[in-house]
Order: C-alpha cells, then structure tokens, then sequence
C-alpha cells in the first residue's frame, strides 16, 4: 500500500460508533471539519443510523475496507475489544496513518499498541475524552458532548510530536481543552475521579435491588438518590471493561473507599458529633471550593 | 392561656427558619395561604432576612412570644434542637395547638414528643417532606421546593386524625403529595433512600480531600463526579443530627454498603468479567426502571 497526500487530506476513521464516536463525528461535522469520515461498527444496525443521523459520512462494515487510506484511525469500541482491533489494523494501515482511541483507561490501550505496533510506535496517540453521559450507543451521539471538556492525551516517548499536535488540533476542533498526563498518572487519577464514583453507585443500586423491600426504598427516593446514581445508568460493557483494564487502581481506590467508610461508620457508631460535623463540614468545603473553580477557569 | 378561634384561623409559627422552614413559609405564601405565618429563629440575622425575604409575616426572636397564640407549630430546626424546643413548647402553647416538624427521622422526634408532651399526644403529627437542596440557609428558601415531591407524615395511634388532616392540607397547598407510613418503616426506608448515599458522597469527597494529590483528582473529575458528590454539599449541621438521630438505621445501611462494595471489589480482583457485567446491567436496568415509574405516576 501507499499513499502520498498528507495523514490530514486522507480520512479519519471512528471504529465503534456509540456515544463517544458518534459525538466526535457529529462535533466535528459540527465544526465544519472538511475532511472525509468513516465510521466502522460490528452492528449494521449501528451503521445505518450512524449514516441516517449523519454522524459520519460513509460506514464500511468490513474493519479492513474502513481504514484503507485513512489518515487517522480513532477507537472507541469498549476497551476489551481494543487489541483485536489493532492486531488487524497492524496489517491494513498506512505506514504513517496515526491510531489514536478514546478509552478511559490508558495502560492497557498502550500494552496492546506496544504489542502490535511495536516497530511504529511514533504513530499511537493515546487519548481519553473526560465527558460521558448515562446514555450510550449512536443514538446519544451528541455534537456538543466535548465542548468545554477536558481530552487527556498520553504520547509515548516514541510518539512523533506532529501526531500528537495533529489529534490535539481535532479535539480542539470539538470544543475540548486539551491536555498531557503521564500514562499512570492518568490511569491512578481517572480511577479515584471516575471509576471509583461509578463503581459505588452500581454497588448501591444493585444491592438495593435485591432487596425484598426495595419497592418502598425506591418510592421515596428523590433529588439527591437521582444524581448520586445517575452513573449507574451508564453502559455496563463499557465499565465491565473498565474494571479489567485498569484493575489495580480501581482495587486500590475500593479499598480507600470501604476504609473511609468504616472511619465513617466508627465515628456514627460512637455519637462523635464534632467529628461527624468536622467530616462532613470538610467535605462540604472541599467540594464547593472545587466548584468554584470550575465556575472560574483561571489558574 | 385560652384560645377559642379554631386552629386553622390562628398564626402558623415556623420555628427554624432554614432550607425547610424558609421554603414552606413561602411555598404558602405562593398558593394564596391567608393566615398570618410567624417564624422564629435564634439568628437576629435569619430574622432579619426572613422578613425581608416575604418568607413570614411576622418575626419573633423569642420562641414564647412566637408561638403565643398558635394555631399550627411547624419544628424545621436540626433534629438534636428539637426536644429543647419541646419541652419549651410543653410550657407555652395551648391546649389544641397542633405541633408537626420536617424532621428527616421520626423516632427521635416521636421519642421527645411523648417526653414532653405526654399527656396531649393527639395534636402531635410528626413529618417529613422528602425535598431537599444542597443549599441551606434562609436565603436557599425556595417556594416550589415542595412542589410534586412526597411529603411523608407519621402520625401516632394517639394523634387525633383531624390534626393529622390539617397538616395534611397544609403540605397539599405547597404542592406536595402526602403520604402516610409508619414511623419505624420511615427511618429504615429513608435509611437507605437518602441517608445512606449522603453518607457515602460525604465520606468520598473527604476522603480525596486529605490526599496529597487531591488537586489532579479535582482537576479531572466531570460531570460524574459532580452529580456524585452533589449531597456532599449538604448542610453539616442537619447531618450531623441526623447520624446521631438514625443511628442503628444507618449502621445497618453502612455496613450493607460495605459488604457490597468488598463483593464488587472481590469479582473486580477475580477478572469475572461476566458477573461484573451482570452486576452493572442489574443496576442500570434496576435505575431505569425507577426512572421510568418517576415519569409515569399510575401506579
């Protein structure tokens, strides 16, 4: 194979189009990004809407015709999926098409990259759009889903810096801010941020649903048991994987978690008001601290 | 003292005029309530802004005078003032005073009104409107914070029925609808509805509060996070009370969340793809379920 125009002249591939592929292909098309995009899904069903809703301009349901020529390949399968999918890109890509991904765990995307592109490694972008919704699959696709949110890149040592300013220019192009994280650091932070909350509102759902008298825990639930569980509507294949790709963080931030829970219960069980009060006031202060900033970007 | 007006044509006192009081005050006001609403607190200030703010008519800074007259006491204070308040009620009302509270657990409040009043146990209606903010304070007043939410009342075998339907009504003018559950039922359910969840957002947001990268946690958490944590800014003082108030309820519902999270935590480290995913499909469905009954109220 060969292809002499520019990686950003050749088309960008979204392989796996739910919810984070079909809203990078909508914010882009959004954005008034020119170039040719292709999406590749298992489903057909997937792929008929992705094309009907216009979240991409072609779709191939063979991986191999989907990325001939490409310039750039995003994945945003679940991640399990991930290095099937690169073994068979290792053999139908461009020498300098540029793979970049969307998953929320980066180790795990990098083992695999080193696995089967271990002699072009200057081409792999890891990524990780920080946004998500409860909903998932092409139909939650939404234009607007990256606008003002963070993206966290993790090049290798090896990546070629244009590839990276190249995915980053694409992200921008969404509306999203940006940024470089070490690869553990990214995976050991998104673990206590992101995993850990979505991890405990499963387990707190699930475990109130087998509960016999589940129906009247349910009927007086309001506001504050909604947005607490809210995450748990997210899609489990997506969070299955999560918790097998980045597995030792997430141990790590449960284990956390259960030992604050149990000072918590110890100070509950020994009427320790003023703790309780200092607790509770702390962590009031510290999530009201963290909103303001976000509610004022400056550093 | 002697009163000979009948109850519904006397002064509405709000004693406590926070979050809960401030918005039944001018949820009342709002649906065209006639009488002449009075509120006390301790804090000049609150005084102050409650009668700028419309929430009462009338503001007394001492709680005799306040409820000199009263037709209906409304207690809206944290839970462990309540038997206080209590007991200096016992010595100031009269004799057909109805006295109700928005109290988040029953037992206690229930516990303090056959202290104090022992022998008039019939115009005690104890309630709760289940309708929260994570803002407090007379100025989070809000006079649709009640509408379409569940107000629950828990009268006893010796409240007389035409006290419990007064307050009964008085909640159906703020838009609510009320219902009625026995008082041991009510703290067990919203044990695990509500107390529970603000617990475990309390105890995660503190727990990343003390860590030496807490900024790079905060730096990257989203919209997750954020709906996660929403309960954690929940004010310090009502929660307090109310861990000391609920305990065994809530010892119950930490240590099921324990057990939960350690059986996550367990399939987590075994790689049991499948249950993990079975775990998280469990949840979802079980939350979107609930949702769907939230939006279609047949029941």
């Amino acid at each position: 194979m060969s292809e002499s125009r520019p990686v950003a002249d050749r088309p960008l591939v979204i392989v796996g189009v739910g919810l984070i592929g079909a809203s990078l292909g909508l914010a882009l098309k959004a954005a008034g990004y020119e170039g040719e995009v292709v999406g590749y899904s298992r489903s057909s069903e997937t792929l008929s809407t992705a094309k009907s809703r216009g979240v991409v301009d072609r779709v191939e349901a063979e991986l191999a015709e989907a990325v001939r020529g490409a310039g750039v390949v995003v994945l945003t399968t679940p991640m399990r999926a991930m290095p099937g999918i690169l073994e068979t890109l290792s053999q139908h890509l461009e020498r300098d098409t540029i793979v970049t991904d969307g998953g929320s765990v980066k180790a795990s995307f990098v083992e695999a990259a080193r696995t089967f592109f271990s002699d072009s490694l200057d081409r792999i972008v890891p990524g990780h759009p920080v946004a998500g919704r409860e909903h998932s699959g092409v139909d939650a696709g939404d234009a607007t889903l990256y606008r003002d949110h963070r993206v966290i890149l993790t090049p290798l040592t090896e990546t070629d810096p244009a590839a990276t300013a190249h995915v980053r220019s694409l992200w921008q192009r969404c509306g999203s801010e940006v940024v470089e994280l070490d690869v553990a650091t990214h995976d050991a932070v998104l673990a206590a941020s992101s995993h850990l909350p979505h991890y405990a509102a499963f387990g707190l759902v699930d475990m109130f649903a087998s509960r016999p008298e589940k129906a009247g825990i349910f009927r007086f639930a309001a506001g504050g048991f909604r947005d607490f569980t809210r995450v748990a509507s997210s899609d489990p294949v997506m969070w299955r994987d999560i918790a097998l790709c980045n597995t030792d963080a997430i141990l790590s931030e449960l284990d956390a978690y259960v030992d604050a829970l149990t000072r918590l219960r110890k100070l509950v069980a020994e009427q320790d008001a003023d703790a309780l009060e200092a607790l509770f006031t702390n962590a009031r202060d510290t999530r009201n601290a963290w909103l303001s900033e976000l509610e004022d970007p400056t550093p």
